[in-house]
């Protein structure tokens, strides 16, 4: 699998077996309460409970498991404002090989701490995608280390995509799922393994109005780039790939855009209800099936619950 | 069955037959980083996903469907803190009849929320035993409805025994169960469950240490009560019934003591690692464990977690 093309849904089953007793298979919650105020079946499939508690450590897992042993030897760089990068940094761990990360100095504290944690290098820039790509490029000629980019990379996409290829299997019915959207890792990998399985499902990304420029480049026809990102979903605050507007272009229905207030409050409905500790950027997706009812009314919907990262000292309300 | 006599594990899994298609099958997490701080293999049985937030749903639904269409016409009474009283509350409202919760006035904002919500009466009394069984006792009078006890009541008992049956068909080999212990009804049917199923089974109870009724209870061979409750604990502010004393002596190998603190410190640890909103009076069991590892080393543990009713405006850190 060459990073930079474009994977296929055969490369999300590969990467499902390639990962299979690194990731934890997660479970799928329903609440009655949330479909009575959602007016359709939720599914929640709660990769907030994954290794490193977001889902970013299935498309971590599959590119460091897919490198060579030569490649491996020389480590691996990444850029993330946190959960790809804790991911990263256990992937590695497991493979007994280094990791560096460059992280945005506005990542959020836990998410700096947890990259830490699990004995990865961290390296500071400052927020904005055009910084974080000039200081991951110096990393990459000091160090000769091999790049896992969070999301523009074929394997990394195919190891999200694991994601939705497990939700299928456990609820085979689904009429639509629905991930986030921030770099189109996860979404990309939700349109490949849910078209492959079920060719009649529908599917949405959330992204934040603050942030909305993988909208924006689906409806303009092309992609657009280095807008400053305003949201506190700290998450999704990067620009979509070219890898991901690809395959967005070609699977998605829509990508709903949501507003951050909306987000906060979705985001304590599923702590309440489904008592589940959720991100922001995770809880967005609640927020955008209430945002527009009339797209999920009585439809069986799986829920990408992409991350429970959160700093409890720093709640939202 | 008689509600005042002691129940039997045949009992236990009557209830399970009663109450299926009515409870939720609630599933059990594990976690690595948790079972390294721990050294030992934790299962948590997922209480707080049950529907009402808390296991009190599997003996109140037990309890209400064990009425006859006669008894159920006049409809139910109880007292509760808040759990209880919001199981009671949704188990009468699917069955269609009136239900009355007389409620400490010190009780959680939210948990009189939910009770209210479910279309339940609220009748307000001052905290203590001997306030909340006088209150009780006027409704009683007044109505003709019918009590159900918030633990000891042999129906509530074999319903919270289902949470452990479950648990052991999800996990067969476990070493040791678990749970809180206020009245005495989940662990007294952690009891009949765990010992029907697994006779070599060892059975722990969490207490706080300012509600430790239960555990001098049984220390002095003789049931005490009327001490007033000094915890943040709001679920474990009862004292241990008479049904539970003769469960407990009968099968318990001991009640863990916890202070305050540690409860705090092991609530923010499962919401931190676990990725579970989970609330004091369920934390305190992973207190108990961190706090005597020497009882849980290398063994597989099985947690009841027993609630997820949490005011989101005033977390306890």
């Amino acid at each position: 699998m060459t990073p930079a093309q474009v994977p296929d849904f055969g490369q999300v089953q590969e990467a499902a077996e390639r990962i299979a007793g690194h990731v934890q298979r997660t479970p799928v919650l329903t609440s009655r309460s949330l479909d009575a105020i959602a007016g359709c079946h939720l599914h929640f499939k709660c990769e907030n409970l994954q290794r490193t508690g977001a889902f970013k450590f299935r498309g971590a897992s599959n590119a460091v498991l897919s490198l060579s042993d030569e490649q491996a030897r020389r480590g691996v760089v990444t850029q993330s404002s946190g959960n790809h990068g804790a991911a990263v940094a256990l992937a590695c761990r497991e493979r007994g090989i280094a990791a560096t990360v460059v992280m945005p100095d506005n990542s959020a504290r836990i998410k700096q701490a947890a990259v830490a944690a699990f004995g990865a290098r961290i390296v500071a820039c400052p927020p904005g995608q055009a910084e974080r790509d000039r200081a991951m490029a110096r990393v990459l000629a000091d160090t000769g280390a091999h790049l896992v980019h969070p999301f523009n990379d074929a394997r990394v996409i195919a190891g999200q995509g694991t994601a939705t290829l497990e939700l299928l299997a456990q609820v085979p019915d689904l009429d639509i799922v629905i991930t986030p959207v921030s770099g189109g890792g996860l979404l990309s990998g939700a349109c490949l393994a849910g078209h492959g399985l079920r060719p009649q499902l529908r599917i949405y990304g959330a992204e934040p109005a603050g942030a909305a420029d993988a909208h924006e480049s689906l409806r303009l026809g092309r992609l657009i780039s280095g807008r400053a990102a305003d949201t506190l979903c700290d998450g999704l605050r990067a620009d979509l790939g070219s890898l991901g507007f690809a395959i967005l272009g070609q699977h998605l229905d829509e990508i709903l855009v949501v507003e951050d207030a909306d987000t906060i409050a979705a985001m304590r409905l599923l702590w309440q209800r489904l008592k589940l500790v959720v991100e922001a950027s995770a809880a967005i997706v609640l927020a955008a099936i209430l945002g527009r009812p009339e797209l999920f009314a009585g439809r069986r919907v799986g829920v990408i619950v992409s991350g429970g990262n959160v700093d409890l000292d720093a709640l939202p309300w």
